[in-house]
């Protein structure tokens, strides 16, 4: 377990983690914005196979499928946060997760859904760094029918 | 009413209010985060009797009843407020309220239901510290049946 | 096209768009809160004549007209950070935009309805300050039944 984020690679390599950018986004907005020393990630749809990972939480899939779609998720965020700070050892903190799970009415796990994402990051950067703010929900529905969708926060240092 | 932060805890005892601090979250996150000035919130579930609040707006569950759910949840993020500043009269602005209102496809008042939150968060610190910026939104379902959802933005000053 | 935000003014006249700032939130908050260097524009609600624009996409409302209402709800928000700035060249970037798209559920074109708002926004402030992260997703409902809500924050320059 890395304490800092120094290990990131070393931990992502360790972990069979390999971060490949995901498509860029499929309408008129940019992956990620830095604002002095705050990176704001778009919202990052479930891709699998290179396709949007479409389906419903509670109808015909169910919490676990939910928590892999959401660590997916999570690697795709580290991919395109890797391609905004050139090196993810900048990371200073995870500030916040905003999780979209698309859910049937009556699905009530979006958390234990959302968890995929949230622990991996901080399997990959430490509870230091990795431990973050969130919010989780069920969304009535998601662009092309994505089953989760997922934004984050985070704080970097400064080259 | 206050015209600063000041008498934040005067004006809670007045309005006999106590500061409980929530339940530790159910997941892989952590209630707040401080990042520099600014302490991000979790989104907070509705509780009552110590458990969550469990309904949905439009179906078995009236305004009124969700505007006391969102009050409710307001003392409960200054209690982990209060808890991650050490000191309520520190805080310089409430900046902006996400309020999740888990809803019948029918009910339209999830302004009317926020307003629980907002109104106690002005009651307490006054309109200079205690208005905000906000969005309110129904969504499909939330995290453990809840009815209601809110997290928080806020600056601030260092100690 | 600007390539700077100089120019705001002279683009917003040449596109026939005219800044109305938007009636006073219905409820207990504030139109937006500058926090030092940003400012978090509350969510707005989609209009039309002068009323709330009500509507739900993928049920009597297709993906063109919600375009649209993603547009006029970029031009109220033009309309609120020009009263927020008192001058829109103060804009220095774009960072988030998150729009609440009311849905049925089956309609999965949130990202082409928030389109309408994200290229309003490029149009008018060239790609290298209007260019924004972004999410999008369909909510169960909107307050008074809005057909979209979108919020959004903006790094702007001191004066």
């Amino acid at each position: 377990m890395p304490t800092g984020s120094q290990d990131v690679y070393a931990t992502l390599a360790k972990m069979g983690i390999e971060l490949v950018a995901p498509p860029a986004p499929a309408a008129a907005y940019v992956p990620y914005v830095i604002d002095a020393d705050t990176v704001y990630l778009s919202g990052h749809l479930a891709r699998r196979d290179g396709a949007v990972h479409v389906g419903r939480l509670g109808q015909g899939m169910d919490t676990a499928q939910g928590r892999q779609a959401a660590r997916a998720i999570a690697v795709d965020l580290l991919a395109t946060l890797h391609g905004a700070t050139g090196d993810l050892s900048r990371v200073d903190r995870i500030v916040k997760v905003m999780s979209l799970v698309n859910s049937s009415p009556d699905f009530t796990e979006q958390h234990l859904v959302t968890n995929g994402a949230s622990e991996l990051l901080q399997e990959v950067f430490g509870s230091q760094v990795g431990a973050h703010a969130r919010s989780a929900f069920g969304v009535a529905q998601l662009p092309m029918g994505a089953c989760v969708e997922i934004e984050m926060i985070v704080r970097i240092r400064r080259n």
